[in-house]
């Protein structure tokens, strides 16, 4: 697992050039051919990238050698033992040890590596993550945030968590605000994110206890977290202008983004039908097929492949299990993004902040009651 | 609000001919002209349809004699109150007596019509039908269904609850199945539904102890009730075609529909967008014109206008607030069809059946016990 006589070893972040990412070659529905490709599509993409790769040694240094972009920019770490999309998470935690994923973490809690990327089973992910990098002080229950094409300038909102855990309370939506902001802040430049919750209404006598709470919860902290609360939100503003981050529990949060995927997916289908129909239809989908290709792209679910793990020492990106190079390509960028950001301590510090901010608040609400 | 001195009095069902509707002309974005205008084409296409009109009554006198079809078969009831978009349900409980959806609602009541249909605010419908049209017995929570573009041959899925209520415990969702079930079956004639649990995930150990308690509820009833249970499905299922109805509480049953629709919207918004960017894609779009208004009729929003009241005594349809004439007519039909099928007595029965059966079940596992 540990073998590193190969290439070069990538230097840490901070040596002057070069932002390591740590690389699950296994567990993706394609296989590790198509990682590599990502790798090396990326690798062309972003001069300052490296990269620990982890899987079947052997398999790993043929698939490399092919990639002009990858030459000395890869270390490969051995790990014969795959974690497969049908392995149960509680499985994975007692027998992962030689698994990829579990040496694709064990780079980055060795600080080896800044970020983590896999396209494998999403629950074992998150559950081996929380096991190894553990969670952040102050976090209870770590989130998964992924993007969703949006009418804003910047192309698409954040939402989280979106599959991490099934229940949050008012302090973890809370916590989802804080870490969404921080995200969306460093990923993608926002530098004052608007944040909303996700209900059934707008109106405030709406939705379940621990909603109504969050939305007392979170304007307080609004304006030392550097982001603007704009109150509920609906299933319909997920791509709407005016908000940036969604903050919702894990289901809900995984049912739409599966329920927007699905309708997307339908309505592409059906246009595609509707111009295979006629003659003129097809010369009429060649005509427009500048302008089809630019749609496609702006709803490409591959460009925005990738869900972040928010809340834990460490940053993972998990990539869509059936991503092909292009997809792992935005994963990797995305992981890049994050790390070069040094996303990792502000996020912490954001954290921290506010739990000592609600310390305070709760010491001095005891010693007025006292 | 009981004046009914103009035209002709419509029969009421079982006559001989036609099927009573009670709609509610006001309430809705557009106003009265448009819901009679609803009416009428929908008269135009049902022979056998007469409505009872609930509004101010010059006003509705006046829309309803430009119209040749509504000729002799409306009957109009004088309501000067109107329930607004604003109204909270709670205020419209204690003073909605007198409104025009107060009035409409009373037909189905006093069993004169056989359904209702009202554009109006969704809250207060539901409250007051629930307060004037009571609970079917054994049932705890009445839901709201709502029809989703499909692959099926029927072109749409049924789903349910929608935001009636944003709690369902087991209980209540294997009530929600045998509601959805008869609908399917009556308003689309599918003889033996199949209906699916909407979850994060479709392996047995996932999600909240309600959704594992219901997913070994339904099956135990499926057989009597006439319908298959699929087991569980996620979001990307609600437009596949391996379920025909979806069973999820009304908070992410909400969610799932509004972002559905909001995602429809984005895609529908940016392929206008790239049609019209250049001379060459608005010749395109010319080409393809065929095309692309049967592939927005397939997905029009309107031609499946109208969230049924499930579990009360009379069915309540619920057209959308800002639908136009076509909408409205859409609504209409569905409660015509499903006044004709003779569906509020099979559903009740349904329910009824199922209560016993549960009854028995506990019963002999108590003499069991003793």
């Amino acid at each position: 697992m540990a073998s590193a006589d190969s290439n070069t070893l990538p230097r840490a972040p901070g040596d002057g050039d070069g932002v390591v990412i740590s690389v699950d070659a296994m567990g993706g529905d394609r296989g590790p051919a198509t990682v590599v490709a990502g790798m090396a599509e990326s690798a062309g993409k972003n001069p300052g990238i490296r990269f620990i790769v982890h899987g079947p040694q052997a398999e790993l240094e043929r698939l490399i050698a092919r990639r002009g972009d990858l030459a000395g920019r890869c270390d490969i770490r051995d790990a014969a033992g795959v974690v497969t999309m049908d392995d149960k998470p509680s499985q994975v935690l007692r027998k992962g040890e030689g698994t990829s994923m579990w040496s694709t973490l064990e780079s980055v809690r060795q600080g080896e590596a800044t970020a983590a990327v896999s396209c494998g089973n999403t629950g074992a992910l998150m559950a081996l993550s929380m096991l190894r990098l553990r969670k952040l002080p102050g976090v209870n229950r770590p989130a998964i945030a992924c993007l969703w094409p949006s009418r804003n300038p910047q192309g698409f909102n954040v939402m989280l968590d979106v599959g991490a855990d099934i229940r949050a309370d008012a302090q973890d939506l809370l916590t989802y605000a804080l870490m969404g902001a921080s995200y969306a802040r460093n990923g993608f430049g926002l530098e004052r994110p608007r944040v909303g919750l996700l209900n059934v209404g707008t109106e405030e006598h709406k939705g379940r206890p621990e909603l109504k709470q969050a939305h007392e919860l979170i304007p307080t902290t609004a304006q030392a977290a550097n982001f603007d609360y704009v109150g509920f939100v609906e299933g319909g503003d997920l791509p709407s202008a005016r908000v940036d981050v969604i903050v919702t529990d894990g289901f809900t949060g995984n049912v739409a983004l599966k329920t927007g995927e699905g309708t997307a997916k339908l309505v592409g289908e059906l246009l595609k039908e509707a111009f295979g129909k006629s003659v003129m239809s097809k010369f009429a989908a060649l005509l427009a097929m500048g302008s089809l290709k630019r749609l496609q792209k702006r709803i490409d679910p591959r460009r925005i492949n990738g869900g972040v793990f928010l809340g834990l020492n460490g940053t993972v990106v998990k990539s869509h299990g059936s991503a092909d190079a292009t997809g792992v390509s935005a994963a990797i960028k995305l992981a890049f993004r994050l790390a070069q950001s040094g996303f990792q301590d502000r996020l912490a510090a954001r954290v921290a902040q506010s739990v000592a901010a609600a310390g305070q608040i709760n010491g001095s609400k005891e010693s007025e009651a006292s």
